[in-house]
């Protein structure tokens, strides 16, 4: 079976991760007799400069025909001039939307071995960082009706509207429910409801869903609050589901306290088996084509496409056990080292995890 | 000159706190030889209890008479089966509206003593924390028009609608510019820009009133980074504006990294010199009528009463120097006590502060 996967490199270092992801998926496909085929597609700055335009058709096109999508990442200050339809992050939007991508999974995880870069202290993090935030990826603020009007307060205005519907709630938070079964199974729902009435239909659309998962708990907070239990317990989730917006926050937080953004993936998920998949941080142009930059994230997010949009599951626990086990001996890039650590580049730490493989 | 103070107790610990800031405000009172007329009425929890609604039309109208509004702290399980227009939380919104306190001040302060009860590492304490927090407080998602229709994606929809008029951002952005004016001149304006048409334009008219104020500094972060970087870095900020739903949630997340929520006032203003101070914490009816409380929130707030409405500034000064030296000597209530220290209840904390005063 030829699987066939959609790579947009992006802008700063993703070229760089990517190359790495790329190298441990041929690994992967030799030593299983798979046969991947990767696509390159142009989207965010990189297509601009190329095209005029941050999605070309031909990329939406691609990314539609393949299994699934590897994406870097995109945007830098270079296309920071360009004003809304024509930003690099306007791919990333149209493309979730596109493809139906309703779903983001952005787990936040504690790395036993990476403790010390937590901003955390010590007492917090006993027992650990392991929360899966499930993000509404494809409604919410971001994608309802927005404009101007001269119908403000005090002069002319700029409105965006938060909208929910029952379906679009139900279909997330059933995502939230069977990612809970086979983990603690403790799910949090995070809204505003004693503001928003969007919340409010949140709130009791996910109580509904919950009464077909009797065996999970369910509790709900309010986003204020939860801003802060993230700091204070983070042991005390398992499963986040939230807002579009919401999650866009409360994501960033919960990957920040784990202290290893650089290690991070992240799904994007619809209805069928295919996904988006890239590594949270961002494009970090600063520190791109030095080959100093952390290809790790990247690679765990071609291990989540392995396990969730190709079914190889033993493909994708090699990956993750290899990532660990070169941790465990001592290698760090830049970004994660500390003292007595063994600092390596992009290459050279992509080759460590090939070499465990 | 008589000065006319309505009291919000509230719900929970709510009477016990300010029961605390009322005595050390008679202690003001007859040092400084100040007339202060406390006027007490029902808001919240205890409001529905008595007249059925949570802000009762004597409540607005008193408030609307007096000089300034101290208030406790609103809600609590007993009302959280009530509906939207129902809840104790109703209360506070309204009174932000009917009395036009579109500035929300919230100063996240780390006190020397109490690091170590912040959830950040001492490394990233060195050189303290000490935020203040520009919040928007009557405009924005909050009190945009909201409801339901048919019209939804999927089904049934529920919306609210996130808008911003020109004025309404000018006059949030003055308030920051001049309040960074006293402190280190920096302002950190957040807003999600690359997404929010009503983020460009505040945008764009924080940027033109900072032309108003040349010797500020301002910069502008995404509000996922922002939620980043307040763990990352905290020393990064001086003064932070945004609007009303970004604030609800970073100011919490700002607080919680202090370590002392139970320490940290906050100030509504509008046009005038009327104001609303309050707590940042919340009516903890699990510790309430059982003298544990912390009132130090509350006793800092009513300084900042005296500061901002009344222009009292010697006397404010000299609450917050009597907070500090109790601190000093070691005085702690539950919420921030630890090894070595002298745990006091609610009235004796209340009592050496008015000592020291
Ligand atoms: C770049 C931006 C539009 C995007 C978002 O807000 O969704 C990013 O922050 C993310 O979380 O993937
Ligand atoms: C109780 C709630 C409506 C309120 C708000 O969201 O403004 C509270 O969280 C606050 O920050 O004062």
């Amino acid at each position: 079976m030829i699987i066939n996967i959609a790579v947009i490199k992006g802008d700063g270092i993703g070229p760089e991760i990517i190359d790495g992801a790329i190298d441990v998926l041929k690994k992967v496909e030799e030593y299983y007799g798979h046969r991947f085929l990767f696509k390159e597609v142009l989207a965010g700055g990189s297509a601009i400069d190329v095209t005029g335009e941050p999605l070309p058709k031909e990329t939406i096109q691609v990314c539609k025909e393949c299994d699934a999508v590897l994406l870097g990442a995109v945007g830098g200050p270079k296309w920071d001039h360009l004003s809304g339809e024509l930003r690099p992050e306007k791919a990333l939007l149209s493309l979730r939307e596109e493809l139906g991508l309703y779903a983001n999974l952005r787990p936040a995880v504690l790395y036993e071995s990476l403790k010390g870069a937590s901003p955390l202290r010590d007492e917090l993090l006993s027992n650990g960082i392991d929360i899966c935030v499930v993000r509404e990826l494809t409604g919410g603020i971001y994608f309802g009706e927005k404009g101007r009007n001269q119908k403000g307060k005090l002069g002319e205005a700029a409105y965006d509207v938060e909208i929910y519907s029952v379906g679009e709630v139900e279909r997330i938070a059933k995502v939230a429910f069977e990612i809970a079964a086979k983990r603690k199974g403790k799910v949090t729902s995070i809204d505003k409801a004693n503001v928003l009435e969007s919340s409010r239909l949140w709130r009791s659309v996910v109580t509904n869903v919950a009464k077909q998962y009797v065996d999970i708990e369910l509790e709900h907070m309010y986003v204020d609050n939860a801003a802060m239990q993230l700091i204070r317990d983070p042991n005390q989730f398992d499963v986040i589901v939230t807002s579009n917006m919401f999650g866009d926050i409360l994501s960033d937080e919960a990957s920040m306290i784990t202290g290893s953004i650089g290690m991070l993936p992240s799904a994007s998920l619809g209805y069928g088996s295919k996904g988006m998949y890239e590594p949270i941080h961002g494009s970090a142009p600063d520190i791109s084509g030095k080959n100093i930059a952390n290809p790790i994230a990247t690679i765990l997010s071609a291990a989540m496409m392995l396990r969730h949009s190709f079914k190889l599951e033993e493909e994708a626990n090699s990956i993750e056990k290899a990532v660990e086990a070169v941790l465990r001996e001592g290698y760090r890039t830049a970004d994660i080292t500390s003292a007595g650590m063994k600092l390596v580049g992009t290459k050279e730490m992509t080759k460590l995890i090939i070499n465990k493989l």
